[in-house]
C-alpha cells in the first residue's frame, strides 16, 4: 500500500493525508509513505531510498523508518514540472514502487531555500532577499509543550529569521530537566530512535518555517549526560543519515555539524570532517552546512563549510576571514544579553545591539541570545519563552534597514570608521565609540547622496543633508551613532 | 666669578639666586654658575663638567652654555650630608673650580623621583605611593605665554600627575602655529641653541613640579617641518647632551625618546637604540626613559627600556606584557575624548573612563588627553588651555580609589572579570559591559571582607556587605560597574 501526502507549509501531521493529490510546490515537500516490515530493527536491518527523475536528472533521497511498521521517504523538488521516481529497497515491500509528482510554482512566503548568494552573502532561492538576524535557543523543542508554544509566540511576534537549536537535548547550567523525550527509545541502545521525538522536531522546524525562520539545526554539542555526544562512529553516522533522511526536505533547515565542537571530548578532527562529508553525500540538497567552535576554530576554508559560524567579538577580522574563506561569516554567537552570573551571559543590551551593528559594518552577520535571571530558569537561550530584554526590538530595527539597502554590501576596505557600502550607491557608516562632532566623508564626486544620522538605540532615522564627494560632515557628538549615504534619485 | 643657588622648589628664576647657601634639599637642584668664553661657538667648543664626590661616590654632572658668556652645572644629589666637587672644562676659566654642598632633608612635597617599584609599578624614592594618572598636552610649552599659563591653572585643579610633552615644537593638524620660541637660535644651524626657549621649558618643568606632576619630555617626534626629525647624527646626540645638561636634575623629568617612533622617517632602529644608549650614559640619575609607538612597538624588553609606553586599547594584553617586559606597563595613548574627526581623537568621556577602568583592572597605567573642537584651535592634547571633557573627574575618582588601595597590586590571572589585587586583602573587579545580577567571586575562606559597588560614571562607593570564601552576590544589573572587596579589619 502505497499513501501519499504534501506538505504543503503547514504542519505535517497525519490529519494532512487527505490532501494528498500529487502535486507538491516547488521547494515544499512530497512525502511518500509505505508499509513495511516492523519486525526485527528496522531502523539497522532496512534499507529505503527512491531515485527522482526529471529529463536527465536523478535526484536520489533516503527514507527513513517512523514506527509501527510505516516507513517515509521526503523529497523536495527544487524545478517545477513532472518528476517520475522508483523506490529501491533490500526489502520487497518497500522496493520498486513507482509514481509520480507535479511540481508546481510556490506559494506564499516559499522564496525557496536560502543559499550563499555572491560569495559572502545569502539569499532564497527565489531570488528573494535574506540576512540572517538569527537568535537562539538550543533546547526549546526539548521543553514542556506549553513552553514550546510560547516559544513560537514570541517569535512570530520577534525580529529574528533563523533559529539555532540543538537536535540533541542539553544538560548544561539551567538545564537540569530530563527532556520531554528522547531521540532513542532506550537510553542505552543508539540503533532505535524514537519517531515521537522527531516528529515533534520537525514539527517544530516546519513552525518555524512558517514564521519565515531558518531552522539551524545543531547536530552535536558537548552539553551531554546521556551517551549522544561519544556514540561511537557507526552510531553517528546512523545518525546523521536519520537527520538526513527525517530532515533534510525541509527548505529551512541549515546543519551546524556542532556547537563548540572543540569542547567535545574523545572526538578527533578526522571524524569532524567524516560528519561533514557525510552530510554531503547523505544530503541531496546541499543544505547550508556550517560548525561552531568556542576556542579553536575549525578551518571554515574547507570545501564541505559553506558559511563560517564563529564565536566572539572580533567583528573586525571580519572583512580578513571573508577574504581568507570566501564565505560568509556569521557570529552565530558573541555573548548573550543578560543578567547571569556569567561573562558569556551578562552583556547589556546596550552592548548587544552595538555588537550586531558592529558586526554588520564589518559585512558580517551577528546572531543574538538572551540569558536574564528567572525564577524557573527558563531562559530564552535555552529554554525559549519569552523576551525580556532591550535588544530584540533594536535588532529588528537594524533588520529594516538592512534589507532596505541594496543587496550584496560589501565592507569598505580600511574605513575609517566600519561601513559596508554599495560602492557609487549606498554607505552605512557605523562609528561605534567615536563620537565626532565633525565627521570626514569621502563619496563619489559625480553623484549626490543623501544622508541620514542613525540613532541604533533610539531607533531613530534622521535626514542630515545631501552630499557629494569629500567633505565634514556636521554630526550630534555623541557615540553609537550610524550615518547612511544613498544615492539621490 | 662662580655664583651658586639652589632652587627649592620654586622657579629657578636669577631673583632666586639671592638664596644661595650652599644648602640643597635632598632631590633638589645645586646649581653653579660659572662665568667663561663667549667667542666662537661655546656650545660646540666647550666641554664642561664637574665631579660630586660623597665619601666613596663620585658623580659627574654635566654643564651647558647659557649664554652671554655664562655657564651652568646642576646637580640633584640623592643622599644628605656633604657632596664636594670639582670642574673640569678644556678651558680655563672653567676648570678645576671646586667647592662644597650640604644636602639636607626634604622638605614640603619632595619625595623624590619616581622610580621604578617592585618591577611593574612606581613609586617616589622617598617611598612615598605614585601611581601615574597621565594627561598629554604636547605643544604646552610652545604656546604664548598666557596660555601656558592658563594651562598651569587648568592643571591645579585637575586629578594628573603626570604630562607628557614635547621638547620640540609640534607642526600637525590643529598646530600650524609657529612656536613661540625655538630651540635653537637659527633655523639652519643645530649648533647654537637658545637659552630663552630652554629657560622656559625648565621653568614649565619646575612648574609641574610643584604641583606634583611629571614631565616626560619627548625628545623626538615626527610631527615637524622644521627639520628636528631629521638634524643628522652629531646634531642629535649634542642635542640629547644638553637636555640631558640643562634637565636631568629635575626630579619630575622622565625621558621619552620619542612619541611615534616608527612614523619618524629616515632613523633607523639602530639610532634609536643609540638614543637610549647617550641618555645612559649622560644622565647621571637614570631617569625613568621609555618610548613610545604608532603601530610598530620598539622592544621594551631592552635593559635601557624602564618602562613600557604603548598605544593602543589591547589593555587585555597587559598581564602578558608584564610576564614578557617585567616592566610597568603604561598605555599613554589609547585614543583622546573630544569630537575631531578623527578616530584617535573622538571617544567618548564615557568610553575614556572606562578604558581607564579597564587598564587599571588589567594591571596597566592609562593616559588621558582631550581633543574637542575649539574656534582658535586650542585643543587640550597639544595646546593646553583648559578641559572640556567629563572624563577628568573621572580619572581624579579612580585615582584616589588606587592610592588608597594596598600598593603593587598585581592583576589576577585568569580572572572571570578582570581584577587587580593583593592576595588576602584587597580585590579590585571592574565588569567592563557585563550586567551580571548575580556574580560568582572565590575570596580567601580564612577572612572576611568588605564588599563596595563602585559606579565609575557616578563616582559612587556603595557599600555591599561581608563575603568572605565563594560565593554568589547580587549586583545592580547595570553594566560599567567595578567591585571591591577590602579584608575587614
Amino acid at each position: 500500500m502505497i499513501t501519499r501526502r504534501t506538505a504543503l507549509g503547514a504542519l505535517a501531521a497525519p490529519a494532512l493525508f487527505a490532501q494528498a493529490r500529487n502535486r507538491v510546490e516547488r521547494w515544499g515537500i512530497h512525502e511518500i509513505t509505505l508499509e513495511g516490515p516492523r519486525e526485527g530493527n528496522p531502523f539497522v536491518e532496512v534499507r529505503l531510498s527512491a531515485v527522482f527523475q526529471q529529463e536527465h536528472r536523478s535526484v536520489e533521497v533516503t527514507g527513513f523508518y517512523d514506527g509501527d511498521g510505516v516507513y517515509r521517504l521526503r523529497f523536495s523538488p527544487d524545478s517545477p514540472g513532472e518528476w517520475r521516481y522508483t523506490t529501491r529497497s533490500n526489502h520487497r515491500d518497500l522496493d520498486a514502487r513507482s509514481g509520480a509528482i507535479e511540481c508546481v510554482p510556490p506559494t506564499g512566503a516559499n522564496h525557496g531555500p536560502v543559499l550563499v548568494r555572491n560569495t559572502y552573502g545569502f539569499g532564497c532561492a527565489d531570488g528573494t532577499r535574506y540576512s540572517p538576524f538569527g537568535t537562539t535557543c538550543y533546547a526549546w523543542t526539548h521543553q514542556p509543550e506549553a513552553l514550546q508554544e510560547q516559544t513560537l509566540h514570541t517569535l512570530r511576534g520577534a525580529p529574528f529569521n533563523k533559529m539555532r537549536m540543538c537536535v540533541f537535548p542539553k544538560w548544561y547550567e539551567y538545564n537540569r530537566d530530563e527532556p520531554r523525550l528522547y531521540p532513542f527509545v532506550d537510553r542505552t541502545d543508539f540503533t532505535r530512535f524514537d519517531p515521537a521525538f522527531w516528529r515533534n522536531l520537525e514539527a517544530r522546524v516546519q513552525q518555524l518555517q512558517a514564521l519565515g525562520i531558518e531552522a539551524d539545526l545543531i547536530l552535536f554539542h558537548p552539553y551531554d549526560h546521556w551517551g549522544y555526544a561519544s556514540m561511537g562512529a557507526e552510531a553517528d553516522e546512523r545518525y546523521l543519515r536519520y537527520v538526513v533522511a527525517r530532515l533534510a526536505a525541509y527548505r529551512n533547515v541549515w546543519w551546524s555539524v556542532a556547537n563548540e565542537w572543540d569542547l567535545v571530548k574523545g572526538k578527533t578532527r578526522a571524524e569532524w570532517d567524516r560528519y561533514f562529508q557525510i552530510l554531503q553525500a547523505a544530503d541531496p540538497y546541499g543544505r547550508l552546512c556550517s560548525i561552531h567552535h568556542s576556542r579553536v576554530m575549525y578551518d571554515h576554508a574547507r570545501a564541505w563549510v559553506t558559511h563560517a559560524s564563529v564565536q566572539g567579538d572580533e567583528f573586525q577580522k571580519t572583512p580578513e576571514w571573508r577574504e581568507a574563506w570566501r564565505k560568509p561569516v556569521i557570529f552565530d554567537e558573541c555573548k548573550y544579553e543578560g543578567n547571569i552570573p556569567k561573562r558569556w551571559g551578562d552583556i547589556s543590551p546596550e552592548e548587544m545591539t552595538h555588537r550586531f551593528w558592529l558586526g554588520t559594518a564589518y559585512g558580517a552577520y551577528v546572531g543574538h541570545g538572551e540569558t536574564y535571571l528567572d525564577a524557573k530558569d527558563v531562559l530564552w537561550w535555552s529554554k525559549g519563552g519569552v523576551l525580556h530584554g532591550q535588544s530584540a526590538p533594536r535588532i529588528g530595527f537594524l533588520r529594516k534597514i538592512v534589507e532596505a539597502a541594496p543587496p550584496d554590501l560589501a565592507p569598505l576596505a580600511n574605513p575609517y570608521y566600519p561601513a559596508i557600502a554599495k560602492a557609487g550607491q549606498y554607505y552605512l557608516y557605523y562609528l561605534d565609540y567615536h563620537q565626532p562632532a565633525l565627521a570626514d566623508f569621502d563619496l563619489p564626486a559625480g553623484a549626490r547622496f543623501q544622508a541620514d544620522v542613525i540613532d541604533p538605540w533610539q531607533m531613530t532615522i534622521t535626514p542630515a543633508g545631501v552630499y557629494s564627494g569629500k567633505f565634514k560632515m556636521e554630526l550630534p557628538g555623541r557615540p553609537h551613532l550610524a550615518v547612511r549615504f544613498q544615492k539621490a534619485g
